[in-house]
Protein backbone atom coordinates (compact mmCIF):
# COMPACT_ATOMS: atom_id res chain seq x y z
CA UNK A 1 0.00 0.00 0.00
CA UNK A 2 1.42 3.36 -1.16
CA UNK A 3 0.94 6.94 0.67
CA UNK A 4 1.44 10.11 -0.34
CA UNK A 5 3.94 12.44 1.05
CA UNK A 6 3.18 15.42 -1.09
CA UNK A 7 5.29 17.65 -3.41
CA UNK A 8 8.84 16.44 -2.11
CA UNK A 9 12.27 16.55 -3.35
CA UNK A 10 13.02 13.00 -2.57
CA UNK A 11 14.81 10.64 -4.60
CA UNK A 12 17.29 8.06 -4.55
CA UNK A 13 20.43 7.89 -5.28
CA UNK A 14 21.16 11.26 -5.32
CA UNK A 15 24.60 12.66 -5.66
CA UNK A 16 27.04 14.94 -3.72
CA UNK A 17 29.08 16.79 -6.14
CA UNK A 18 31.53 19.31 -5.03
CA UNK A 19 31.09 22.45 -7.21
CA UNK A 20 34.87 24.30 -7.54
CA UNK A 21 34.74 28.07 -8.92
CA UNK A 22 36.75 30.66 -8.87
CA UNK A 23 35.31 34.07 -7.45
CA UNK A 24 36.26 37.56 -9.20
CA UNK A 25 39.26 38.13 -6.73
CA UNK A 26 40.09 34.41 -7.73
CA UNK A 27 39.52 33.03 -5.15
CA UNK A 28 39.22 29.42 -4.78
CA UNK A 29 35.88 28.11 -3.77
CA UNK A 30 33.96 24.81 -3.35
CA UNK A 31 30.43 23.73 -2.87
CA UNK A 32 28.61 20.59 -1.95
CA UNK A 33 25.42 20.45 -4.83
CA UNK A 34 22.93 17.46 -4.29
CA UNK A 35 20.55 18.56 -7.44
CA UNK A 36 22.24 17.25 -10.35
CA UNK A 37 23.48 15.00 -12.93
CA UNK A 38 24.31 13.74 -15.96
CA UNK A 39 22.18 15.49 -19.11
CA UNK A 40 23.57 14.38 -22.53
CA UNK A 41 25.66 11.82 -23.98
CA UNK A 42 26.64 14.18 -26.97
CA UNK A 43 27.94 16.75 -26.31
CA UNK A 44 28.62 15.17 -22.64
CA UNK A 45 26.81 17.51 -20.15
CA UNK A 46 26.30 17.62 -16.47
CA UNK A 47 23.67 19.39 -15.04
CA UNK A 48 23.96 21.38 -11.30
CA UNK A 49 21.11 23.44 -9.53
CA UNK A 50 21.92 26.32 -6.95
CA UNK A 51 20.09 28.15 -4.88
CA UNK A 52 20.08 32.06 -5.99
CA UNK A 53 21.76 32.97 -3.26
CA UNK A 54 24.65 31.04 -3.03
CA UNK A 55 28.38 32.11 -4.10
CA UNK A 56 28.92 29.39 -6.39
CA UNK A 57 26.01 31.13 -8.63
CA UNK A 58 27.21 33.98 -8.78
CA UNK A 59 31.14 33.00 -9.49
CA UNK A 60 29.39 30.62 -12.39
CA UNK A 61 27.51 33.75 -13.91
CA UNK A 62 31.10 35.57 -14.37
CA UNK A 63 33.51 32.38 -15.13
CA UNK A 64 31.18 30.61 -17.19
CA UNK A 65 32.80 27.38 -15.90
CA UNK A 66 32.98 25.10 -13.49
CA UNK A 67 34.49 21.40 -12.08
CA UNK A 68 32.82 18.77 -10.36
CA UNK A 69 35.20 16.91 -7.86
CA UNK A 70 33.38 13.39 -6.15
CA UNK A 71 34.65 12.46 -3.12
CA UNK A 72 35.79 9.03 -2.04
CA UNK A 73 34.43 8.05 1.46
CA UNK A 74 37.21 9.19 3.56
CA UNK A 75 36.22 12.90 2.75
CA UNK A 76 32.66 12.71 3.93
CA UNK A 77 33.08 15.57 6.49
CA UNK A 78 34.90 17.62 4.33
CA UNK A 79 31.96 17.30 2.04
CA UNK A 80 29.43 17.66 4.53
CA UNK A 81 31.60 21.01 5.89
CA UNK A 82 31.74 22.00 1.62
CA UNK A 83 27.48 22.59 2.17
CA UNK A 84 27.50 24.15 5.08
CA UNK A 85 29.32 27.16 5.01
CA UNK A 86 29.59 30.04 1.92
CA UNK A 87 32.58 30.59 0.70
CA UNK A 88 31.56 34.53 1.32
CA UNK A 89 32.32 33.26 4.85
CA UNK A 90 35.10 31.29 5.10
CA UNK A 91 38.20 29.64 2.86
CA UNK A 92 37.12 25.76 2.73
CA UNK A 93 40.17 25.09 0.74
CA UNK A 94 42.43 26.78 3.83
CA UNK A 95 39.88 25.16 6.66
CA UNK A 96 39.57 21.50 5.60
CA UNK A 97 43.11 21.09 4.43
CA UNK A 98 42.29 20.24 1.23
CA UNK A 99 44.25 21.41 -1.97
CA UNK A 100 42.78 23.25 -5.26
CA UNK A 101 44.28 23.02 -8.50
CA UNK A 102 43.88 25.32 -11.15
CA UNK A 103 42.12 23.29 -14.29
CA UNK A 104 44.52 24.16 -17.48
CA UNK A 105 40.83 23.50 -19.68
CA UNK A 106 38.25 25.43 -17.95
CA UNK A 107 38.56 28.46 -15.84
CA UNK A 108 37.66 26.82 -12.19
CA UNK A 109 39.62 24.91 -9.72
CA UNK A 110 39.12 21.27 -8.21
CA UNK A 111 40.04 19.30 -5.73
CA UNK A 112 43.39 17.75 -5.39
CA UNK A 113 42.58 14.78 -3.04
CA UNK A 114 39.28 13.77 -4.76
CA UNK A 115 39.44 10.85 -7.27
CA UNK A 116 37.68 12.30 -10.05
CA UNK A 117 37.13 15.38 -11.73
CA UNK A 118 35.02 16.59 -13.99
CA UNK A 119 36.12 20.24 -15.99
CA UNK A 120 32.60 22.25 -17.28
CA UNK A 121 32.35 24.32 -19.53
CA UNK A 122 28.96 26.86 -18.60
CA UNK A 123 26.81 26.18 -22.10
CA UNK A 124 23.14 26.18 -20.59
CA UNK A 125 21.43 28.02 -17.61
CA UNK A 126 17.40 28.12 -17.16
CA UNK A 127 15.94 29.69 -13.95
CA UNK A 128 13.86 26.54 -12.28
CA UNK A 129 12.41 28.85 -9.12
CA UNK A 130 14.13 28.82 -5.64
CA UNK A 131 17.51 27.02 -7.97
CA UNK A 132 19.10 27.94 -11.15
CA UNK A 133 19.69 24.95 -13.21
CA UNK A 134 23.67 25.32 -14.96
CA UNK A 135 24.66 22.94 -18.02
CA UNK A 136 28.14 22.49 -18.19
CA UNK A 137 29.63 20.62 -21.38
CA UNK A 138 32.18 17.99 -19.65
CA UNK A 139 35.21 18.65 -21.16
CA UNK A 140 37.67 16.56 -19.42
CA UNK A 141 37.39 13.79 -16.63
CA UNK A 142 40.32 13.38 -14.67
CA UNK A 143 40.89 10.25 -12.57
CA UNK A 144 43.34 8.98 -9.81
CA UNK A 145 45.50 6.38 -11.82
CA UNK A 146 45.54 4.09 -8.60
CA UNK A 147 41.51 4.36 -8.72
CA UNK A 148 41.30 2.92 -12.37
CA UNK A 149 40.25 -0.64 -13.72
CA UNK A 150 42.51 -2.88 -16.26
CA UNK A 151 40.95 -1.28 -18.63
CA UNK A 152 42.08 2.27 -17.17
CA UNK A 153 38.42 3.59 -16.68
CA UNK A 154 37.33 4.68 -12.90
CA UNK A 155 36.67 1.79 -10.62
CA UNK A 156 33.74 2.40 -8.65
CA UNK A 157 35.33 0.27 -5.82
CA UNK A 158 38.35 2.20 -5.38
CA UNK A 159 36.64 5.93 -6.23
CA UNK A 160 34.50 4.87 -3.31
CA UNK A 161 31.54 7.34 -3.89
CA UNK A 162 29.06 8.19 -1.50
CA UNK A 163 25.37 9.25 -1.86
CA UNK A 164 23.29 12.01 -0.46
CA UNK A 165 19.83 10.43 1.37
CA UNK A 166 17.36 13.35 1.29
CA UNK A 167 15.22 11.72 3.55
CA UNK A 168 16.89 10.58 6.22
CA UNK A 169 19.36 13.12 5.83
CA UNK A 170 22.49 10.88 5.84
CA UNK A 171 25.25 9.71 3.73
CA UNK A 172 25.91 6.41 2.12
CA UNK A 173 28.74 4.44 0.81
CA UNK A 174 28.27 1.98 -2.31
CA UNK A 175 27.18 -1.77 -1.92
CA UNK A 176 27.38 -4.51 -3.59
CA UNK A 177 27.59 -5.52 -7.07
CA UNK A 178 24.48 -6.39 -8.74
CA UNK A 179 24.98 -7.48 -11.92
CA UNK A 180 25.94 -6.15 -15.44
CA UNK A 181 23.80 -3.48 -17.04
CA UNK A 182 22.31 -4.05 -20.61
CA UNK A 183 23.18 -7.71 -19.66
CA UNK A 184 21.26 -9.11 -16.95
CA UNK A 185 17.47 -8.00 -18.26
CA UNK A 186 18.03 -9.93 -20.96
CA UNK A 187 16.33 -12.83 -19.74
CA UNK A 188 13.12 -10.96 -19.33
CA UNK A 189 13.79 -9.86 -23.01
CA UNK A 190 11.04 -11.71 -25.38
CA UNK A 191 12.39 -14.54 -27.17
CA UNK B 1 48.71 11.36 -10.17
CA UNK B 2 45.30 11.95 -12.16
CA UNK B 3 45.19 11.22 -15.81
CA UNK B 4 42.84 12.94 -18.74
CA UNK B 5 39.98 10.42 -19.92
CA UNK B 6 39.07 12.97 -22.24
CA UNK B 7 35.21 14.37 -22.65
CA UNK B 8 33.03 11.42 -21.03
CA UNK B 9 29.84 10.88 -19.00
CA UNK B 10 31.47 9.65 -16.40
CA UNK B 11 30.10 10.58 -12.86
CA UNK B 12 28.53 8.75 -9.31
CA UNK B 13 26.34 8.21 -8.45
CA UNK B 14 24.48 7.80 -11.27
CA UNK B 15 20.39 6.87 -10.86
CA UNK B 16 18.23 4.47 -12.37
CA UNK B 17 14.67 6.36 -12.81
CA UNK B 18 12.07 4.09 -14.66
CA UNK B 19 10.31 6.52 -16.62
CA UNK B 20 6.22 5.76 -16.85
CA UNK B 21 4.50 7.41 -20.25
CA UNK B 22 1.25 6.76 -21.88
CA UNK B 23 1.68 6.47 -25.84
CA UNK B 24 -1.35 8.46 -28.32
CA UNK B 25 -3.55 5.04 -27.66
CA UNK B 26 -3.00 4.92 -23.69
CA UNK B 27 -0.52 2.09 -23.76
CA UNK B 28 1.40 2.37 -20.72
CA UNK B 29 5.67 2.12 -21.32
CA UNK B 30 8.17 2.43 -18.95
CA UNK B 31 12.15 3.09 -19.92
CA UNK B 32 15.06 3.40 -17.65
CA UNK B 33 16.76 6.47 -17.53
CA UNK B 34 20.20 7.26 -15.99
CA UNK B 35 20.77 10.70 -17.13
CA UNK B 36 19.09 13.11 -14.51
CA UNK B 37 18.45 14.04 -11.10
CA UNK B 38 16.22 16.71 -8.80
CA UNK B 39 16.81 20.34 -10.31
CA UNK B 40 14.93 22.79 -8.10
CA UNK B 41 13.51 22.66 -4.77
CA UNK B 42 10.56 25.19 -4.62
CA UNK B 43 8.61 24.62 -7.12
CA UNK B 44 10.10 20.86 -6.84
CA UNK B 45 11.35 19.63 -9.80
CA UNK B 46 13.53 17.15 -11.55
CA UNK B 47 15.36 16.36 -14.82
CA UNK B 48 15.71 13.61 -17.16
CA UNK B 49 17.37 13.48 -20.31
CA UNK B 50 16.28 11.44 -23.52
CA UNK B 51 17.44 10.55 -26.92
CA UNK B 52 15.69 11.56 -29.52
CA UNK B 53 14.69 8.66 -30.86
CA UNK B 54 13.09 6.94 -27.65
CA UNK B 55 9.33 5.94 -27.67
CA UNK B 56 8.92 7.56 -24.23
CA UNK B 57 10.24 11.12 -25.66
CA UNK B 58 7.30 11.07 -27.97
CA UNK B 59 4.81 10.22 -25.41
CA UNK B 60 6.31 13.09 -22.96
CA UNK B 61 6.26 15.58 -25.34
CA UNK B 62 2.24 14.15 -26.43
CA UNK B 63 1.02 14.20 -23.01
CA UNK B 64 3.48 16.64 -21.11
CA UNK B 65 3.54 14.31 -17.80
CA UNK B 66 5.90 11.40 -16.82
CA UNK B 67 6.38 9.05 -13.37
CA UNK B 68 9.65 8.01 -12.59
CA UNK B 69 9.40 4.87 -10.35
CA UNK B 70 12.70 3.90 -8.03
CA UNK B 71 13.22 0.11 -8.36
CA UNK B 72 14.07 -1.82 -5.18
CA UNK B 73 17.27 -4.37 -5.28
CA UNK B 74 15.43 -7.52 -5.66
CA UNK B 75 14.10 -5.77 -9.18
CA UNK B 76 17.39 -4.82 -10.66
CA UNK B 77 17.16 -7.45 -14.27
CA UNK B 78 13.24 -6.02 -14.64
CA UNK B 79 14.89 -2.27 -14.79
CA UNK B 80 17.86 -3.43 -16.69
CA UNK B 81 15.21 -4.82 -19.17
CA UNK B 82 13.02 -1.54 -19.57
CA UNK B 83 16.55 0.12 -20.63
CA UNK B 84 16.91 -2.70 -23.17
CA UNK B 85 14.10 -3.08 -25.34
CA UNK B 86 11.50 -0.59 -26.76
CA UNK B 87 8.07 0.39 -25.85
CA UNK B 88 8.10 0.50 -29.80
CA UNK B 89 8.62 -3.58 -30.18
CA UNK B 90 7.65 -5.21 -26.64
CA UNK B 91 4.89 -4.41 -24.05
CA UNK B 92 7.49 -4.05 -21.22
CA UNK B 93 5.01 -4.56 -18.46
CA UNK B 94 3.33 -7.69 -20.08
CA UNK B 95 6.90 -9.46 -20.65
CA UNK B 96 8.04 -8.18 -17.03
CA UNK B 97 4.75 -9.64 -15.61
CA UNK B 98 5.01 -5.76 -13.69
CA UNK B 99 1.97 -3.65 -12.87
CA UNK B 100 1.41 -0.15 -14.02
CA UNK B 101 -0.85 2.20 -12.39
CA UNK B 102 -2.74 4.85 -13.83
CA UNK B 103 -1.57 7.91 -11.86
CA UNK B 104 -4.55 10.30 -10.44
CA UNK B 105 -2.29 13.16 -10.52
CA UNK B 106 -0.74 13.49 -13.42
CA UNK B 107 -1.15 11.62 -17.29
CA UNK B 108 1.11 9.17 -17.08
CA UNK B 109 1.31 5.41 -15.12
CA UNK B 110 4.10 3.99 -12.77
CA UNK B 111 4.88 0.90 -11.34
CA UNK B 112 3.30 -0.87 -8.39
CA UNK B 113 5.69 -2.94 -7.72
CA UNK B 114 8.57 -0.48 -7.05
CA UNK B 115 8.62 1.54 -3.72
CA UNK B 116 9.05 5.20 -4.20
CA UNK B 117 6.94 6.77 -7.34
CA UNK B 118 7.37 10.95 -8.24
CA UNK B 119 4.44 12.44 -10.44
CA UNK B 120 5.37 14.81 -12.03
CA UNK B 121 4.18 17.68 -14.93
CA UNK B 122 6.34 18.94 -17.57
CA UNK B 123 7.59 22.40 -16.67
CA UNK B 124 10.83 22.98 -19.76
CA UNK B 125 12.09 21.37 -22.04
CA UNK B 126 15.65 21.90 -23.54
CA UNK B 127 17.69 20.25 -26.71
CA UNK B 128 21.21 19.46 -25.72
CA UNK B 129 22.23 17.63 -28.70
CA UNK B 130 21.86 14.02 -28.26
CA UNK B 131 19.44 14.28 -25.62
CA UNK B 132 16.72 16.73 -25.00
CA UNK B 133 16.45 17.16 -20.49
CA UNK B 134 12.67 17.65 -19.69
CA UNK B 135 12.49 18.99 -16.18
CA UNK B 136 8.90 17.98 -14.66
CA UNK B 137 7.47 19.57 -11.35
CA UNK B 138 6.82 16.99 -8.96
CA UNK B 139 3.43 16.96 -7.84
CA UNK B 140 3.69 14.27 -5.37
CA UNK B 141 5.60 11.25 -3.80
CA UNK B 142 4.25 8.13 -2.97
CA UNK B 143 6.08 5.70 -0.76
CA UNK B 144 5.50 2.17 0.23
CA UNK B 145 3.94 2.52 3.62
CA UNK B 146 6.33 -0.37 4.69
CA UNK B 147 9.49 1.31 3.59
CA UNK B 148 9.20 3.71 5.35
CA UNK B 149 10.92 5.03 8.86
CA UNK B 150 9.37 6.55 12.29
CA UNK B 151 8.74 9.41 10.83
CA UNK B 152 6.66 8.18 7.96
CA UNK B 153 9.59 9.58 5.53
CA UNK B 154 11.02 6.53 2.72
CA UNK B 155 13.90 4.74 4.53
CA UNK B 156 16.22 3.90 2.19
CA UNK B 157 17.82 0.94 3.72
CA UNK B 158 13.69 -0.36 3.43
CA UNK B 159 13.67 1.05 -0.28
CA UNK B 160 16.84 -0.50 -1.32
CA UNK B 161 17.70 1.66 -4.39
CA UNK B 162 20.77 0.94 -6.91
CA UNK B 163 22.98 3.11 -8.91
CA UNK B 164 24.25 2.33 -12.40
CA UNK B 165 28.00 2.31 -13.23
CA UNK B 166 28.22 4.20 -16.53
CA UNK B 167 32.15 3.22 -16.62
CA UNK B 168 31.80 -0.12 -15.16
CA UNK B 169 28.51 -0.93 -17.06
CA UNK B 170 26.76 -2.38 -13.80
CA UNK B 171 24.58 -1.82 -10.93
CA UNK B 172 25.64 -1.56 -7.31
CA UNK B 173 23.46 -1.69 -4.27
CA UNK B 174 23.54 1.09 -1.27
CA UNK B 175 26.27 0.10 1.62
CA UNK B 176 26.60 1.75 4.98
CA UNK B 177 25.40 4.80 6.53
CA UNK B 178 28.79 7.19 6.62
CA UNK B 179 27.26 9.95 9.10
CA UNK B 180 24.99 13.02 9.42
CA UNK B 181 23.58 15.24 6.34
CA UNK B 182 24.48 19.39 7.59
CA UNK B 183 26.39 17.57 10.61
CA UNK B 184 29.56 15.77 10.25
CA UNK B 185 31.01 18.47 8.63
CA UNK B 186 30.50 20.85 11.93
CA UNK B 187 34.33 19.73 13.03
CA UNK B 188 35.62 20.99 10.12
CA UNK B 189 33.75 24.58 10.67
CA UNK B 190 36.15 27.40 11.67
CA UNK B 191 35.35 28.33 15.61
Amino acid sequence: MKKSLGAKTIVYPTPVFIVGTYDKNEKPDVMAAAWGGISCSQPPCVSISLQKQRYTLKNIVEREAFTISIPSEEYVAESDYFGIVSGKDEDKFLESGLTHVKSKIVDAPYVKEFPLILECKLVHTVDLGRHTQFTGEIMDVKVDEKATDTNGLPDITKIKPFTFDPAGMAYYGIGNNLGPAFNIGKKIKKQ
